[in-house]
């Protein structure tokens, strides 16, 4: 019998439908190969991209030219770009002007890296620079949310193929968080917590959804998932913002974010997904309520008429499952083949 | 200038990326080839599927035998199916059996036909057996909404090739039609109208966005579409619910489908798209604030990480180019190859 989930904090329904397939192998994912060649975001082309924001980069280089490891830039082709707030239009309908900001983090001067084969110092640089730009865009006056995320594989929207994530600030809060927000805040006045500890404490006693954990995170495939393999990491001590991440903590995420990487990466035959951080909005980013995570959602079935027409997702695996694989498998000790580089630039 | 829009019911915004592409010959759409093989749609095959639930056929012949021409049937692998409601679970989660209907409408005896191939005789009847199985399975006392949809192409979710709908009843009202009667209600308390009545009249004043029209219906691309080419079809006297549907609007329905089909198809290369309708869920198909509708949706572009993160679209095509390309195109004036069949089983 299919059964139907709510999403505690959204009160989403999905349909978790066991009589479809569900394991990794029915899944065919084929990993696409990477075409290489002109690329604007490799070593030695810094001049293919807009003027720098920011880089880690060797003493004594200049910016746009080698020697950086980690490399921000603006995105050529912003989806929101800074620009003078002008009054909403309105007749029947209500437009405002597309401004934000839209900024591309290089992840690595290696083409042909993947996030979960990275050193993990140079991922812990990677996160690092989302908390820098995090915490200087969240700041701007005009900025109300700041999304970063990573899309990995053309079918989750990648459409260039050297390791990168992206940064889009807007000037409104999104209705995902939006939604997300007036859930944990109903629960935080009739329950007195904030509902994403309690979800983490309800996860660490029952276990069987959990992939992995360490002192600060845990990584699990929420109860409601809405994609096979979902996997969300989430700091273990109360944080509404992904902006007050300290030292110690970024130790931590990077190296959940690795194990879990490698166990999905490594089940699914490096599959298309999409990595969502989910965090506070501006002036929220003390909030009781609220707590940031990460959201990782493989990309192995497609939303059709059902979904776009209902909102309720139909999700072919249930997260006991999908756990259980990601728990059984083996990180590979070894798949941080960018140490070297990451050796040679330092 | 991107542009930030507000979709006026569901109050949810979109961004027009105008700085991205936007024509058709932007999105190269490769149409796929049909394999034919074992169908088990196909005439011939109809033991391959459970036994039918309802048929148009010829006099004299039987259930699950050749002779029909549109054919209704469970679908093998439900994603929710009839049962007993049991009571819901809790411990800090929610759920529920999965109770309901799932459909598959099959549209023709053609395995190689298109929507817009169809005769007009031959679509009417595919309408007609929708309004049909919406009305039967609307009434049923555990189901609060009919969620009625095709997937065209693989890309759009379409598992089998062979033309066919599906229709899956849910228990409960699903977030979106939730959404949609909650902005419909609050404009209706306000203005004492109907938003989308008022919409039509709207649309049909600037004609900017309007694709087709005849004495019943409407088709034009949203203000805020999500899909480039979006189109919504929508009667325009104020009908709440899919099942009052009458005989006069059934044939402008065939009528305004058919060629807004034809100039999406036509002017994309026949690409992937899921058809789906939006109507009153049960107990308020008489509502004065809802309006019944069919949204055709594009699958040209991919959901990213900042749809899935924020639940803001990006849509590199302005819906007012979109319109004009559509309004454009001519209509094919036979494609309707599957008029010899028709003819042939009458």
């Amino acid at each position: 019998m299919p059964e139907l989930r709510q999403e505690p904090i959204t009160k989403k329904w999905v349909i978790i439908a066991t009589e479809r397939s569900k394991r990794p192998s029915d899944f065919p994912v084929r990993p696409e190969k990477r075409k290489g060649g002109s690329c604007p975001f490799c070593v030695g082309n810094e001049s293919k991209t807009p003027p720098e924001i920011t880089a880690y980069r060797s003493e004594g280089t200049q910016p746009d030219s080698p020697g950086w490891w980690v490399r921000v830039v603006p995105n050529l082709f912003p989806a929101l770009k800074a620009g003078a707030e002008g009054p909403q239009r309105q007749n029947f309908y209500v437009a405002r002007p597309g401004s934000g900001t839209h900024e591309v983090l290089i992840e690595s001067p290696d083409h042909n890296s993947t996030l979960e084969e990275h050193s993990l110092e140079q991922l812990r640089d990677i996160f690092q620079m989302w908390v820098d730009r995090y915490r200087a865009v969240i700041s701007q006056q005009e900025i109300k949310y700041v999304q970063i995320f990573k899309n990995e594989g053309s079918i989750a929207g990648a459409s260039l193929e050297h390791p990168h994530s992206q940064l889009i600030a807007t000037p409104l809060v999104p209705p995902v968080i939006d939604e997300e927000l007036k859930g944990a805040k109903e629960y935080h006045t009739e329950q007195g917590h904030c509902i994403y500890c309690d979800m983490i404490n309800h996860e660490m006693e029952e276990e069987e959804r959990v992939v992995a954990k360490n002192e600060d995170f845990i990584s699990f495939c929420p109860y409601a998932s809405r994609f096979p393999f979902e996997t969300w990491i989430i700091p273990k001590k109360h944080q509404a913002s992904f902006g007050a991440l300290d030292n110690g903590q970024l130790q931590s995420l990077t190296k959940i974010v690795q194990e879990t990487m490698q166990k999905i990466t490594g089940s699914l035959n490096d599959p298309p997904y999409n990595m969502v951080l989910h965090s506070a909005p501006s002036g929220e980013d003390e909030a009781p309520y609220y707590h940031w995570h990460l959201e990782v959602l493989p990309r192995l079935t497609i939303m059709a008429g059902f979904e776009w027409g209902t909102g309720i997702i139909i999700n072919p695996t249930p997260p006991e499952s999908a756990a259980e694989y990601l728990r059984e498998t083996s990180v590979q000790k070894s798949r941080a083949k960018e140490e070297l580089v990451w050796q040679q630039i330092h």
